[in-house]
């Protein structure tokens, strides 16, 4: 693939919105009315600490796929489903749904979800927001007697494993429910040998090929699938919003990266007659860096990539060295080979090969020039996954009117951005078209305990799929 | 220190001679005469050989301090040291001595060493080639009887550890012997709690203050040291010479450097918010390579640097990155934080310090730059050793005309170059003067079972110690 075959095809424009919400807490507690803070605030941080506790260690919060806890879990979530006035129930991939017929029961149904699992030494937000600011909306609309009048049904879906710390698998749940799992899937094993079929037993749950496909949803009967999330990363933050739409799951490349060199002694091989494999590494991360800083730098030197793919690019591409090691791995050896893993995303699958194939060809002439060899072994490739852009559209205005709501005016539009990292909309995606909201998270940090959301923050989420859910009327 | 200051100061010319010395098998072949081809090569290889079986494992060499090999080791060597008319004798530290009195028994001694033990699957040649080119030297005069006419002392000692591989020691035995020993070395403990103490009384040797001390040689009773030894780099292969003399020892320098940045998810933090360790780590090596292979650019940007010891730098100075770690490593993480070492050596110490002083500066700015944070730990400091010019100046004579006797004729003279590793004459140098020659090895390559010096090679450097010592008759 070259840079003009590239350009000839379409791609997605997508940018960070920089511009900024002035929101204020002080604002905020001015508008109480129609803004439901005992559900949507209140009750919904009370919640979101409870479902926290839900663990199977002492002293750090771990949930991991049918695991005790999870189970416990499943059960509280029931619970507010049930207060919510859903009638719920866990399928046999320990998934938790709560549903709500509307005024048509065979309409199509809106999906709306998020995981139950955890990571573990997990944070209490990442999952449980998404689950919490659904049925609390929902609640609120019970309270104010509107369930009945949802024009279509709507189904909240707790997911059983979309971490997959257990199995070292991703989407056990969801991707049941979208029927993209394989029944090979059930085989998997965890480090204990117990497989996801042992582990369903053990909580008198029997699964086979049959009622595996019989927990694939018929797609005619659904109508979409949204998902609110933390974003997990510190754009929000940085642009000075409670909260995003997401324009499409990033595609992603992983790379193993071997060099091997010339192993030596650190002092007797001077610097002119060196093939090292380590300094040739930094070279290729340094170039790695620079590429996925300015991709239309790279991609643009004959003229003709000034398109949208190179904008897309430009905005999404990002490009992680997270693993390297040296072999013989002594201070005083010059390394015989350096092996470091690349992990590269970018929300246009075309713009991501682009990148891919020049990074490659570059890496290969600099490790030609320093006399090393380069491999460079795909691991992994994921395409992009794009959010529905009329479903995106409605839950922009539905995070603008809620964040109105709370402060009486915004100024500019919530803004769009990318998520770079995956999320059970991926698997709906195969089932239905997928809507995705972010929550600003402190920092960016997820994964960890001191994950968080402020509570105005977890507010602008319940107020917002409630703002979505009126429109459904 | 500033550049201005450095260059005030004196330094040594060092220069790699890179013309070649045209030297074949051939014209080797054609010249029998007085080159005792039966003991210098024939026998010495066969030695060499039988030495290198002598081992602690099975299947590969592995010789340390006081191990039971060592002392067959020993044994065998002093052998071969009686049977080249040398009187005997095992010293309270392991040492292995032969010594023959010469003309005058009160004459300052001429001491020629190298080390019996070996790093863990060795090859044959390290240490055991020096032992032996003497043995074999002084039993060609003894054959000869040429041996009473040295007109000083001449005693060869295999010194009993200069790889450290038990006791993350070097040079014990020509330690104690230059009286640089500490006591407090008798007490370091292997990996099974056997101090040296325990070793050496394990073999009925009772050591204390006292008898460490009497170890030392009286400065006053030596003449000089000599040391020859493989190279262990491909500067001889690559110049195309059997032998070179050796200008001096580098001076060496550990750094340890870490770089904390800010741990993020690799697919939700865009490139311009990231404060990632991994790609500064990877700019400050490539920063370490680029001044370590042209430190005049980096020194001389003065204007007022161009002087002998920027020369020196160029020549000598080499720079190795041979360990590295991220954490948390994981492919899909931004690193918190990156640790890399540093080794760094040059002959001329003054430059060396410039190099870290200029080094520390830059990666310090470029970390700066990056909003990472960085720090430059001294871990191991060592200044250079340089060998006596007149010594030196001695054993090349001593070099070309052992090369001459086997070729004919040379055209150029043998090449002077430093050593980067680390030998007994460091220690030795705090006794007397020294003086180093290095002998070719295929590819530079040696702690290895591949380590390998050709056949003529190992001819050559018995001729050439035979040469030099012809010198003190």
């Amino acid at each position: 693939m070259n840079c003009v075959s590239i350009c000839l095809r379409s791609s997605v424009l997508y940018l960070f919105l920089a511009s900024a919400c002035a929101l204020s807490v002080d604002e905020m507690d001015g508008a109480e009315s129609g803004l439901f803070k005992d559900t949507l605030r209140d009750e919904a941080i009370t919640r979101l600490n409870e479902l926290g506790k839900v663990s199977d260690a002492n002293g750090y919060l771990e949930r991991t796929f049918m695991s005790k806890a999870s189970l416990r879990a499943g059960n509280l979530i029931r619970d507010w489903m049930e207060d919510a006035g859903l009638a719920t129930w866990m399928d046999c991939m320990g998934n938790v749904h709560g549903r709500v017929e509307g005024l048509n029961s065979s309409a199509e149904a809106l999906l709306i979800g998020s995981h139950l699992d955890t990571v573990v030494d997990a944070g209490i937000f990442d999952g449980s927001l998404g689950i919490i600011a659904a049925v609390s909306a929902l609640k609120v609309l019970k309270s104010n007697g509107l369930l009945s009048k949802l024009k279509r049904p709507v189904e909240v879906i707790a997911f059983s494993d979309e971490e997959g710390v257990r199995f070292q698998s991703t989407f056990l749940g969801s991707a049941a429910i979208a029927g993209i799992l394989p029944v090979s899937a059930l085989q998997t094993s965890d480090k204990s040998g117990v497989t996801v079929e042992d582990a369903l037993k053990e909580n008198s749950i029997d699964i086979a090929e049959e009622s595996l496909s019989q927990l694939k949803y018929d797609r005619h009967s659904v109508w979409g699938y949204v998902e609110l999330h933390i974003e997990q990363g510190p754009v929000l933050e940085y642009v000075g919003f409670p909260i995003g739409v997401v324009k499409g799951i990033a595609g992603q490349t992983r790379l193993k990266v071997t060099v091997k060199g010339s192993q030596g002694h650190a002092g007797t091989v001077p610097m002119s007659l060196r093939q090292d494999p380590m300094a040739a590494a930094a070279e290729l991360i340094v170039l790695l860096e620079s590429l996925c800083k300015d991709p239309k730098a790279f991609l643009s030197y004959d003229g003709q990539c000034a398109d949208s793919i190179v904008e897309s690019l430009s905005s999404s591409l990002v490009c992680t060295v997270g693993e390297i090691s040296t072999w013989p791995s002594a201070s005083n050896v010059i390394p015989g080979q350096v092996t470091f893993t690349v992990d590269l995303r970018a929300i246009d699958d075309i713009g991501r090969q682009a990148v891919l194939y020049e990074l490659s060809n570059r890496m290969y002439q600099i490790c030609e020039r320093r006399s090393v060899h380069c491999h460079i072994e795909h691991k992994h490739n994921a395409n992009a996954v794009m959010c529905d852009p009329e479903l995106s559209s409605q839950l922009k205005v539905a995070a603008n009117a809620s964040l109105k709501r709370m402060t009486g005016e915004i100024q500019d539009e919530v803004p769009v951005l990318m998520s770079g990292a995956g999320h059970d909309a991926m698997a709906m995606s195969h089932l239905t078209k997928v809507g995705m909201l972010f929550i600003r998270c402190r920092g960016g940090v997820s994964h960890s305990p001191t994950e968080h959301v402020s509570d105005d923050d977890v507010w602008a989420a319940g107020l917002t799929v409630l703002s979505f859910l009126e429109t459904h009327m």
